[in-house]
């Protein structure tokens, strides 16, 4: 027995935006300009009724200027929104617009991953009690579907692992210091040149914004509450051109990857690091400022998704498709799926975590050191799969007494690779620090 | 204003799967094994009531045999479900059953993609008069979530080109031929004996397959009802090794590739056919029996989406998925969008379509005559980008009196290549027929 609610008629639904930004002004241009369409595939039409900007004195061709205030909270409390679009970013005030929003009854549409990581929970939850939606397809891969495919297209399915490129950025950085021999402070300088950096590029280099995203991808893989401060972080800032050179030694590329990846039936593991991709995986090849999510799930198998991760337009793109599954469903009555959060699987400690590793490291130029360095790693359970010694110093200057050595490990775990690195320090035939790099793909 | 109808409480969602091949006994087994997953994630545990077989007695170890009818009209006809899946296949008598399951008010999700691009309007009408649902994300690329995104996440962009490789069973045919050099015959009994390919591979290898798939991409990209007689379809029985020698040769390999591109406001381009690829777009790496869809929109850019195009898991997956989002708007008493059918746009003829082709013909070894072929395609408006010519035969036996030509075209309409050819052929200094493959991607 179904039972339909129809509000019918061509009575608008008024939409707000908050945020005039690249994103912004083009979501803007979008309802402005394509109403017609937007009218015929929800089944109603919409109307922009305020735009909230910082700087009310700033230009904006083609945006009728009586939309435009600098009152977003006021704007909100009007209460007359369906639909209020949030393109603010960051904590505050974007927290508590929403959450005022979803008070007075509005579906929400947002970009922002850093908000929905570190308070999902309660944005969530509010909206569940509310009935309305909060959809984010834009907070992660730009206008890559992958939020929507994770939450309703592989539901039926068992999600094991989830492994993307989410930060095209460091992407970028990272690829240039591969194709170019680029220092990466001439990597990034030139990624601030075209854009793809911010002058203060902390949030991607350091990894945050990748942990967010990973936290967003794992809560809906395992239907688990992943917030943003659970996932292991480390960026790429301390990646020399040493590594990449290395990396292209045994075959590999070095990636910023974010894993999301089930380790039995009660833990999972969530994770950002620059890791080594060997060359015949499928994300070794995504290059530029591109985004790709590798999903392996139970019956499904491996799935890619790829495309451009950032930039206004494909921002636009995943911002106007919620847009309209979120006005359908409020011309229909209804909410969408919210985040189906039903278990309680744990985000395991880094030291549960099992992969493969890269070493290197400079040992004395002497016999039987590496059966030294062999022992040392057997006695704490990582086996060895592949060694190279090369009898010079990474600028090919010899130095007659010592050689580096690189070791591609079976899986270990984190522990046991910590302990392991701490009797590597303290032996006198060591003469470096021991760099190591996790490996995922192989 | 928002208005929601809740039916609360534990009472079951009513399942009727029918056919139980090697996906139905999959979907099946989920159904009963997951339980409790489903029941979190719809909000509702689902009931299996029955399950229609062709053959009573087969042994199907795990599900209970009281389940079982070969009776699929009578299982519709007592008017219990809530959801009908549909896994028979063909066109009769899976659309009288599809037709009836939705009278009855139930909704529908089928992997059929012969019935939807042929009787799709039919279907999708009535479930839109009946407020029940049609999801078929089974239908087209196995697991890869393809149609919600088309359907949702890109519904707020415009979709200019879509061009997939959506047959596994001849891409692996393909795929043998270029990488191990074998005979189209040879490959395909590989792909017969590995289960890839039929007894009757006809449906694949003529393009039947990709063209229904091509008519269901068209019609979601372009909002625009497109049947499968309305795309021309090529297949690969005409595909020789010389042909992926050639092809190599020029830095391309063939695919068969299914292709829904927007010529102009009013006109879209939908066709099948045996396409050379250059080796670095990203649909030229997809290898055996994977596919891989390429989507490029306005804001979005370009997208692909990769992953297992057939197989039993893989297709179960994607059915489960549209199980869940079906039962959940089962038991929001709401329909999900249908298929967005507002355009007018006209299925270009053939002629009308644009590309680049790559030609290859045997003319008389003699001074001047490069010059004289190259005048008749400059008479058809046809330009050329590379011309390479051999002075052998393909086997590599020189006759001495003629050599081989490979000329790659700039863009040229589909009827002034058809003129120039008549032309060619009728030229005394050709010495066979001339060859011509489209290409795309360049």
């Amino acid at each position: 027995m179904m039972m339909r609610v129809r509000q019918d008629g061509d009575e608008p639904l008024k939409v707000v935006l908050l945020g005039s930004g690249t994103v912004g002004t083009q979501v803007a241009r979008l309802i402005l300009e394509h109403g017609d369409d937007f009218a015929a595939r929800i089944g109603r039409p919409l109307e922009l009724i305020g735009i909230a900007v910082r700087d009310l004195s700033r230009q904006r061709p083609g945006l009728p200027a009586g939309l435009f205030t600098d009152d977003p909270q006021g704007l909100i409390d009007r209460g007359e929104a369906d639909i209020v679009i949030e393109l603010i970013g960051g904590i505050d005030p974007a927290r508590q617009l929403i959450l005022s929003a979803i008070e007075h009854g509005a579906s929400v549409v947002t970009a922002n991953k850093a908000l929905l990581a570190a308070h999902g929970e309660e944005i969530f939850d509010a909206a569940e009690l509310a009935g309305v939606d909060v959809y984010y397809e834009a907070a992660v891969a730009g206008a890559i579907p992958i939020i929507r495919p994770l939450r309703e297209s592989l539901v039926g399915d068992s999600i094991r692992h989830v492994m993307g490129i989410v930060n095209g950025t460091t992407n970028y950085i990272l690829d240039k210091m591969t194709t170019e021999q680029t220092d990466y402070e001439a990597a990034l300088v030139q990624a601030q040149d075209l854009g793809y950096a911010e002058a203060d590029p902390t949030a991607d280099v350091e990894g945050y914004d990748a942990a967010a995203k990973a936290a967003l991808l794992a809560s809906l893989a395992f239907h688990t509450r992943v917030n943003g401060d659970e996932v292991h972080t480390e960026g790429i800032t301390r990646i020399v051109q040493d590594d990449i050179r290395a990396a292209r030694d045994v075959g590999c590329v070095v990636k910023l990857v974010a894993i999301a990846k089930q380790l039995d039936d009660d833990q999972i593991s969530v994770r950002v690091h620059p890791t080594l991709i060997p060359l015949g995986h499928p994300l070794a090849a995504v290059g530029g400022a591109y985004n790709a999510i590798f999903v392996e799930a139970d019956a499904a198998g491996r799935l890619m998704f790829l495309g451009p991760g950032a930039g206004g337009a494909p921002t636009a793109s995943a911002v106007t498709g919620d847009l309209v599954t979120v006005a359908r469903n409020r011309a229909r009555g209804v909410a969408g799926p919210n985040q189906t959060i039903y278990n309680e699987l744990r985000v395991a400690d880094m030291g549960a975590v099992q992969t493969r590793y890269f070493l290197r490291l400079r040992v004395v130029d002497e016999p039987g050191v590496l059966a030294t360095i062999a022992a040392i790693l057997a006695h704490h359970k990582i086996s060895v799969q592949t060694v190279l010694q090369t009898p010079a110093d990474s600028s090919g200057v010899r130095d007659g007494a010592s050689a580096e050595l690189s070791l591609m490990t079976h899986m270990a775990t984190e522990s046991d690779l910590l302990a392991c690195l701490s009797e590597l320090k303290a032996n006198p035939k060591v003469r470096s620090e021991v760099r190591f790099l996790r490996v995922e793909g192989m």
